[in-house]
């Protein structure tokens, strides 16, 4: 038996009125996922509990089953993971942005206008000889950017603390923030009066950057800055093979996803056409998939781009995502034998197109498959799963319910 | 106000082929059973957690409203006092099975051909004998045969510990296991000790008794093994009359499920023709409980034949027995006072007879009565019950909605 567990990011929604009340998810045409639902068990999932907005690393925790109030340490360590970095215990790892400030340090955009991976990289290693040449007072330092405008920043050595601020102040117009310590402790301070040294160290060493005066000359907005944020530890958490027995694998472009699944032990299956972004090839995805079960008992399939839509508030590139995820299960269900396979979605949390941010209501799940008590739902979406058979469970339940289904769950007592 | 709980086991399943895709409790005729959750509210419970499939002796702990995780220490202890063996605090018990193997110690059955409660009370007496002849190291033993291969097993004294492994290989052609210590403490050290000589010991007590030279010559397999499993301690429960301020019993046939009740200290109604196997006297199981709602508050009626249908893969005589459960009902309906009393059904957890073995999804609930909150189901199902107003809640929520109901609930808080 085998199981393959789409997440959609951020796919879930609320009524929006230029969709007739409908969610983006209910407007669009998702003939496949309609039928997994159709023909299988629906429900509704507080991927934390009722009325919490996750984050796309502590939700996608959860939903591999782990208990996030106990194993989760920070976003940074997962993302820098995910982005080929290695991290050991006692690093710490942090989140960064490449973004554009002036003169005064006011931030005029956080993402650098969304900067080119190759512009990224190449001030990535104007910041590495940086750091070379003039070594930051900290055991180990290593810089490296990933996707755009997103790099990593890890420290390792004795006296460090994560228990520092961001200097990402989350709005333009505003200064970039000093980074304070959060505790009394020696170690706090001195992390935090390591990030500002930095902050400044890295600005020196990108502000008059070659490829920086040739953004502006193309009227870009200068990378002239690293924002430093969610900093993070390696989580000690037990592979997935270790807590179920199965053996996994996991497709996804973006590095916060692969990290994790990478931390919980899953081999990562490379997709190329895979970006993370609206252009994905959702079908190259599938089909990896599809041969990823030939090998793996237990297959995840993550989509980045409903989220980015959401995000950005347009419900009609938001439908146009959901039913390219749609066009992903059509090719599961004609391609997987349907007599030995689970196929679920779902998503790892509600991306509100009216608030532009996650939100807090429960997401749909739809699973399908041998011997499911299949219940009265035709439709996939927020309303129609409301009245499925699975009721209202938690993220942390998704996955000892699919261990159970491959027959792999082990009895409590005997 | 009284309540009468009926458990059957395993009742709940999965929706099978040859039923045209339903479970054998949809597929069944369960009039009592349908008016039962016709009349009254419904739901479904997941016994310990979803995805989690239960034992029989966690499951009714869990029914019972005890907190598993917190009280549960092994099913050897629950086994022995429903045999009628007294455990106390720091008693070591283990289930024992009569088992035959061949020269080289293969087990060739684990359960003696399940050999008749006789045969195995005569071989029993020689092991007995032979303790006594020639006592093991270890403060006191006890050894006890119960139902057909079922054989209770009791070390007390000093520097024993439950940290050992089983000696029951759980299949056959295989050898029968050494115990071993299952932590560094000298203690689980000669336990296991103790218990390897005792099976050596308790093999030569029988292996050419005439009673087994007799089940040769009859055909029948020699029980000439004691496989060693499941070792308990007696666990720590407030007895229900202290939680619940109700006056409870029980009817039950299985060793287990009446050793979990007696712990819980319900009283144990006997009930001849009340067997544990297929042919069980339910009538006569009902009109005991209809006598006991004149003395007690609360009765916990519990038929065990559901599941062994369910391990046997064998749909048809599953809803036979479910049947007769329905028949069980039907007898509580006519001769009980319905103003005052509360009727639920449920079962301690499903047994799909696909996997022949317990299974993690969750189980109905009805329960009809003075002035419950009736929903809209009208038929006691896996599938109907998914509909119903208790919705989806854990098998210890159950106790304390029957105590609330039967106005005896304290209030938190004030």
């Amino acid at each position: 038996m085998k199981a393959v567990l789409v997440i959609a990011d951020g796919m879930a929604d609320v009524p929006l009125k230029e969709l007739k009340r409908r969610t983006p998810l209910e407007a669009a045409q998702t003939l496949s996922m309609d039928r997994i639902a159709d023909l299988g068990i629906c429900g509704m999932i507080d991927v934390i509990a009722p009325g919490i907005p996750p984050g796309s690393d502590i939700a996608h925790l959860a939903l591999l089953g782990y208990d996030v109030m106990e194993v989760y340490t920070g976003r940074g360590a997962l993302e820098a993971i995910g982005s080929g970095v290695d991290i050991l215990p006692n690093d710490l790892a942090f989140r960064c942005n490449f973004a554009s400030v002036d003169k005064d340090f006011n931030v005029m955009d956080r993402r650098a206008g969304r900067i080119e991976n190759e512009d990224a990289a190449k001030l990535a290693v104007a910041i590495e000889e940086s750091l070379r040449d003039d070594p930051p007072d900290v055991g180990d330092i290593l810089f490296k950017s990933s996707v755009q405008h997103r790099a990593v920043l890890r420290l390792s050595g004795p006296n460090l603390s994560p228990m520092v601020s961001d200097t990402d102040p989350l709005k333009t117009g505003v200064k970039v923030l000093k980074s304070r310590p959060l505790d009394n402790s020696r170690e706090a301070k001195r992390t935090s009066e390591i990030l500002n040294k930095l902050t400044q160290q890295m600005h020196e060493a990108v502000k008059n950057h070659p490829t920086n005066e040739e953004r502006i000359s193309r009227g870009l907005l200068p990378a002239n800055n690293v924002l430093i944020r969610g900093v993070g530890q390696l989580p000690e958490i037990d592979p997935l093979t270790l807590l179920y027995g199965i053996h996994p694998a996991a497709i996804a472009a973006v590095p916060l996803v692969r990290g994790i699944c990478k931390t919980a032990g899953m081999r990562l299956i490379p997709v190329p056409g895979a970006t993370g972004t609206y252009e994905t090839d959702v079908i190259a995805k599938a089909k990896a998939a599809v041969e990823a079960l030939h090998s793996y008992s237990f297959v995840l399939i993550h989509v980045k781009a409903t989220d980015l839509a959401g995000h950005d508030n347009r419900p009609p590139k938001k439908m146009k995502m959901i039913e390219k995820v749609d066009a992903l299960t059509t090719h599961l269900i004609n391609n997987v034998d349907l007599d030995k396979t689970f196929i679920a979605v779902t998503a790892d949390h509600t991306t509100s197109s009216i608030k532009q941010a996650h939100s807090g209501e429960p997401v749909p799940v739809a699973i399908m498959g041998p011997h499911v008590r299949v219940d009265d739902v035709k439709e996939f979406g927020e309303r129609p799963c409301m009245k499925g058979g699975l009721g209202r469970i938690r993220g942390k339940d998704l996955m000892p319910i699919l261990v159970d289904l491959l027959g792999k769950a082990e009895k409590a007592g005997s």
